[in-house]
């Protein structure tokens, strides 16, 4: 039996976890070069957003023609489809395909861990690659403590609801050390600096990095009580925030 | 006052964040064309390891002379020494200097932030760059919940502690949902293992990431009863653990 499972597994093709830019030009900042080895190969993806995966294998240099990619369009409407085992096709027939997601890193802060875990679940083997994650790079440029952390997601949109997480989040930053992670819709980023200022108190500390890996990348990491009444327009840009002690 | 602040500024120089290889040979792995770039220009460092960031920057292909560069020591040692006003001396005097630990991210399960707490007290400008994570490598592959996770560093070493710790993670894992990331001291890896599996249920997810980026890189992640019984070893392996639901 032994022997049989292992045939088995070696005749399936390899999941590869394909980080992405997170800004429209940062291939030199993204791509490692084995990264863009596996994109010069692989023709066949599993995809957040079929139109962006296309731009970033275009920036990643693959000499495949576009109209030889075949694209599995993991987006929303996709995912609702009960049925998701054409996307496993290929790999089942040995063939190596890529997972990527709209920014970032596939699996982290996006849907395509139900791809993975399914990837687990059928034999199919894993390969995550090197690649950009802006909660990594914020918590590296916060100096918050990266020994013990929480990325939260999003934050309730709720007023009384989100003020409470605010206060929770703040007495964990408190008691356990822990460094606390989480972000917005990026055209109510104001609105959240404004709130957090508002429920914590003046000496916790807040992080805020703003278009990683772009050119205008920002970030700044001080107390409450230093971002109170600066001048600061976060609108529609992407941002993280991070709360430490 | 404004300008002088910013005049002051624009004459520090940038504190680079360098991620490093988890791996020995992961270089093609590991570095971005940007990271190259920043690396082969560059001559002033703070790091964790003089002796592996001499063959990280040598890895990177530098052609700064190694007794051209200079490294200011932030391991153990160095930093329970008071004074670290030297290591931001050539920064404060306009030059470029970068921050590696000893193996993936700086600042993250590693004391760098420290210094990046510093730089930022200083009015320095903080520029992370893309690289290896072990713990974002690990939660890509998992296909655990990556919209909500913790980062718990090293469990308690005490037996009573450590299983109560772990019992306290199940729940959470459970409650909100949040996968939660562990790491143990590599000749301990085996002991962990079989004590998460006498701990917790059987219907609990287990992800193990070994040798992250290294050829014989191993991930696995299934149910803990699956993991019973068989004949896996640690012993003294970078490996990281990963309990999801």
């Amino acid at each position: 039996m032994v022997k049989i499972f292992a045939y088995l597994r070696m005749s399936l093709g390899t999941l590869y976890l394909i980080p992405v830019p997170l800004s429209e030009t940062a291939d030199e900042a993204t791509f490692t070069l084995f990264a863009k080895q596996i994109m010069h190969q692989v023709d066949e993806y599993i995809v957040e957003n079929a139109k962006t995966a296309r731009k970033f294998l275009k920036l990643a240099g693959t000499p495949i023609p576009q109209n030889k990619l075949i694209l599995h369009d993991y987006g929303k409407h996709a995912r609702q489809q009960a049925d998701k085992s054409f996307f496993f096709k290929g790999l089942l027939a040995g063939k190596d395909v890529g997972l990527m997601s709209e920014a970032g890193c596939p699996g982290i802060a996006d849907p395509g861990a139900e791809i993975v875990a399914e990837a687990h679940r059928l034999g199919v083997k894993v390969v995550p690659l090197v690649g950009p994650s802006s909660i990594v790079l914020a918590l590296m440029a916060s100096g918050f403590n990266g020994q013990s952390f929480a990325f939260q997601g999003y934050l309730p949109i709720d007023k009384a609801a989100r003020n409470k997480k605010l206060k929770q989040l703040e007495t964990t930053v408190r008691s356990l050390e822990q460094t606390q992670i989480f972000i917005e819709t990026p055209f109510r980023n104001n609105q959240l600096l404004e709130e957090i200022i508002r429920a914590c108190s003046p000496n916790t500390r807040l992080c805020i990095a703003c278009n990683l890996t772009a050119p205008n990348e920002w970030i700044a990491s001080m107390p409450l009580s230093k971002w109170k009444g600066r001048d600061i327009d976060l609108h529609k840009k992407p941002a993280i925030f991070l709360m430490g002690s």
